[in-house]
């Protein structure tokens, strides 16, 4: 038995979590398993209930859970708080953070019936099958910052900040994932310029000798984002800073169509949390029109990472590309010429190809 | 008279610069004016020659002018060099903060004639013509850094360091540049997470009273970073941190078809300097393969910002949409049904328009 915490969150959160909650149930049925789901509250809803967008009870159910399944939160009730305030900084940070989560994975996989839905052209985009191995927990995120008033005015500032271990547990695990790919990683750094980003060079360079098998090339981050969109389908695996793998995975993240269909995982603790890339998408919530298959597909990471159910987790995805290829899709992803359907039929359809 | 410092450096530097000097003569003879052009080292070939990769005589020279013009540095010969050696960091880096050039324009427009070229599909791309202004002597390129080893084992850091002043005077020029054009700034920064950002945000705030007449909007970097690749056209001026900078502004310069075709401007002392934003494309070099116009745009952004010569500026943009318009493309712009052209020969065309 595996205990979840669930996490449906704000705005579409309670619309899309119960539909991958359901899939892990059909999964759970065809294995001979059982998953014993745990809902809590987080962002918005958290702090309407009581005053904090993450309470101790759910960190403490998170805690004591196999892994965390989680909607999405933030919304515009929220957004009169000050940025580090609202539910996304205030919910999402520490829990990485408690939680031990130094690893971000966002794939961008482009299920070819969405070409037409990415803003790259067909034969840019078509192929694409990458993933961002973001390092999570420190980098500038985390460093020492400050603002204060000095004799030369006010000032603020904040630190990119690693230690040599903290890049090769990231790094290393950077390369267990190439390996279980196509074997090329790509390390993005800036260190033409930083300081921080020499260390990160150096401690992968230190690291190949034990991944002989995977090649390994170093880019720049303004290179990087660059070629992502000149010509995705180079990339295997990426690793790279907190704050460049920020921007670079929002980035890729549109390269293949929707953020609506982009799951990630965030690992290296004890308990891992699994989450579409998407927002709350206040604008829609409550419709039945949010797409559901980012966080189905978040919760096809948790069976590969937590569950080591690697068959299970392709059979899902798989289930969601025949459900694609057949021609249904949800609003964000709708061309003329396909089948239109809401967030819980969406839900019901990649079941039935289970 | 104006004296402009030609700097051509590495690889197709020397095939590109003089079509832009030629150009700039020709505009001189129509309005009635002198430019006088000097020459000096730098980059790569400096480091031949005399072991700098900035010559104290060329920045001198630069100094002593009203305009750089520089071509692109660096190359597989200088690679060997640990990254910071190289010529790009070491002769642009120092000479943007000895000039004390704050401030980097990088305009991303869309000649309609090369939609074909952008990764990006035509209705998306289609309308494109926004400026990123990166902060260019501050922020985590300049702050406090450090390797060193300690208790802990080996670390290192970088400081994203503002201060309010440094801010001040890059966010009042992208509010006088927004003036000039359609009058929306965009401010990017990542004022959910980092201090810095939260200074920038609120300088930002407290200068919007004195330019009423323009709309700001603030954006998250990794919200940009997707919004640059859904829908470019939403954008007019982007303004943002020099890290940030450096990042989405080589992101945008894919979406317009090349970064053959794009121009820079990095002002703010009292010499400002004008260069592609391409590198020295070494695999090319010497074979009057290489595309010109970025850097005959960069001149015209000369007359623009350094002699306040808009007419003349208007001028050569437009003689260079109309070559385009007619057909003629480099060999990085090609398409099938269009007439490919040299170096010279495309430098030659736009002359002839002018
Ligand atoms: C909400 C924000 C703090 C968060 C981050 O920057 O890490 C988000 O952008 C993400 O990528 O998960
Ligand atoms: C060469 C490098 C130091 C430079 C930078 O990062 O500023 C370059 O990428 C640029 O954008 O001009």
């Amino acid at each position: 038995m595996y205990k979840i915490a669930v996490l449906p969150g704000d705005g579409i959160g309670p619309e899309i979590v119960p539909e991958a909650v359901k899939v892990l149930e059909v999964v759970a049925r065809r294995a001979g398993i059982e998953f014993k789901f745990t809902e809590a509250l987080v962002g918005g809803a958290a702090i309407d209930a009581c005053g904090r967008a993450l309470p101790p009870e759910t960190l403490e159910l998170c805690r004591q859970s196999d892994a965390v399944l989680l909607g999405a939160v933030g919304g515009p009730k929220w957004d009169a708080l000050p940025p580090e305030e609202r539910p996304e900084t205030a919910a999402l940070l520490p829990l990485r953070k408690e939680l031990g989560l130094y690893a971000n994975l966002r794939p961008a996989y482009l299920f070819e019936p969405l070409a037409d839905a990415s803003p790259l052209k067909r034969e840019i985009v078509s192929g694409t099958d990458l993933i961002i191995i973001r390092e999570l927990t420190g980098g500038l995120y985390f460093g020492p910052k400050k603002r204060e008033k000095t004799e030369d005015g006010e000032v603020a500032y904040d630190t990119m900040f690693y230690t040599r271990a903290e890049i090769e547990r990231i790094v290393r695990l950077a390369f267990q994932i190439a390996r279980s790919r196509r074997r090329h990683l790509t390390s993005v750094d800036k260190a033409n310029v930083l300081t921080s980003s020499r260390l990160w060079r150096d401690t992968v360079e230190s690291l190949k000798g034990e991944f002989p098998d995977v090649t390994v090339e170093h880019m720049y981050v303004d290179n990087c984002a660059m070629q992502l969109v000149r010509r995705p389908t180079q990339f295997d695996v990426i690793v790279t800073e907190n704050t460049f793998g920020d921007i670079l995975s929002d980035q890729a993240s549109v390269l293949t169509g929707s953020i609506g269909m982009l799951p990630s995982a965030s690992i290296g603790g004890s308990t891992a949390l699994y989450e579409p890339v998407h927002g709350s998408a206040p604008d829609i919530a409550g419709q039945q029109k949010a797409n559901p298959l980012a966080t189905i597909l978040s919760a096809a990471m948790m069976l590969k990472y937590s569950f080591k159910m690697h068959r299970e987790a392709a059979a899902v995805e798989d289930a969601v590309g025949r459900v694609l290829a057949k021609g249904y899709r949800t609003a964000d992803i709708y061309v003329p010429g396909t089948k239109l359907v809401g967030t819980a039929e969406m839900g019901t359809l990649v079941r039935r190809e289970l």
